[in-house]
């Protein structure tokens, strides 16, 4: 059995024990592995990072989807950035005020790493969605006043992803956006010092650009120190409002195979403990 | 530099790099070790598993202690067991109704080291707290109607701590508690198959001994999988309760130090996603 390692934090480190390498291949940008465990099933990772696992997907793709498509009076156009993997689709798809998502993925071999590996995760044919394979930056920037939501479902902010934390790509996503729409992005552990200066970065810019920003937390046992968090931004969508609770309940009613997401869940992300809600602060002066 | 690493689900694993071991005992019970570690400070482990952290040491010691002592409408008799490192106890000393703590460590070099390498962490010279060097479960048996609170901190149930799960623990402690009293205990990570039947068991010894059973999540970095969950039981008090949220309000309000628990956080920590949820309903049947 070989030996998977992420470090992280210094040298702290996440450990897989690998039964085979189902999958290698490097693209122009990055090198994609899928790779076989015995406990949380087949990993996909980039340059060495872990982008999910069967057994713990459910909860990145419900928790980056379900609060801003119930929160949203009427999610009609989204655009959704990366999650070349499909789940992130898969999720969107199950809203029914749902007619349009604009995919934007830069690579492709993530598509067919997905498609080869994770048969039945990824939603790869609904006829709501237009894959672009292309630069999701470039895309924004072409666009105005088109999308209800924006999900940006990159990969950590270093090698290709790098840019979808930055001022320049938010403030495209903020004309991108309608009246009243939202951006989402996943926005790394709070427990990482080294993650900070992205995370501050990207609150302020969403800040500026979009609106105001809520920040909530999940678990996801194989990111670095199981405690993830995720931004929602916008200038008139209230994510702790009675609707978007009373709307998360009707959708989780109608979807019992939901395993992370919930309206209690939902709004209970949105509590941050005192030391992680000191990191939004200093970062909003 | 060397590289420790704690095994879990199978072979998944926590690797940290290790500067210097700072304390290596053998006890009568496990092998107490302090190591230094770059990114988390001095950790302790027991058995060649972490108890705690420098850095995440405030998470673990919040959440078992201030719930249950905000929820309870006067804690005065108190019963720790297990807890060696004083964290408990620290925090336990901040509520004002507190008269009296029992506290039983069964392994001495635990307190031995904890006081040698983490100084300030642990509070070992508060007169309401009486320690005694003994085994928890034989001590508690000997109690009859004399606690408020009784906080089991215990480690993994493998090793010395493996009865802190069981059905005659847990029912030694309904007959120690007062009427009304609150048992909590730390009980694993949901995410960890192999720590289900240990969970089930407790969840269901307090369910049928103590009485409402409301497990509750938190995050905690260097335990297996980032998330871990306690168990609190009470055939009176609500955690859920008005009183509850009121009283942990102004309890934060005069302890600004607090860096996990709020209000706010103890509220959304018993909101359980469905694949928890569903977890502790299958085993109340």
């Amino acid at each position: 059995m070989n030996r998977f390692d992420e470090w992280y934090e210094g040298r702290t480190g996440l450990t897989l024990g690998v039964q085979e390498v189902v999958f290698s291949k490097q693209s122009p940008f990055q090198l994609v592995e899928v790779l076989h465990t015995d406990s949380w099933g087949h990993v996909l990772t980039l340059d060495g990072l872990v982008m999910l696992s069967e057994q713990d997907e459910f909860v990145y793709h419900e928790m980056l989807t379900h609060p801003a498509l119930c929160a949203h009076p009427k999610p009609s156009q989204l655009c959704v950035i990366g999650g070349g993997d499909g789940g992130t689709i898969r999720e969107c798809c199950k809203h029914e005020d749902v007619e349009s998502i604009d995919w934007v993925e830069i690579d492709e071999v993530v598509i067919e790493a997905s498609k080869a590996c994770f048969p039945g995760l990824g939603v790869f044919d609904d006829p709501r969605a237009s894959l672009y394979i292309e630069d999701g930056i470039k895309f924004v920037e072409r666009q105005s006043a088109k999308y209800d939501v924006i999900l940006i479902d990159g990969s950590d902010p270093i090698g290709p992803a790098e840019g979808l934390f930055g001022d320049d790509f938010v403030q495209a996503c903020a004309k991108a956006l309608k009246p009243g729409g939202i951006v989402v992005s996943q926005s790394e552990s709070p427990w990482v010092k080294t993650f900070h200066p992205n995370m501050k970065t990207l609150y302020h810019a969403l800040s500026s650009h979009v609106g105001n920003v809520s920040p909530y937390l999940c678990s996801i046992p194989l990111y670095p120190t199981g405690t993830w968090s995720m931004m929602m931004a916008s200038n008139e969508v209230d994510p702790q409002s009675s609707y978007a609770f009373d709307s998360a309940e009707q959708f989780c009613e109608s979807h019992p195979e939901l395993k992370y997401f919930s309206a209690d869940v939902f709004r209970a992300s949105q509590a941050l403990p005192p030391f992680v809600a000191a990191l939004f602060q200093s970062s909003a002066s």
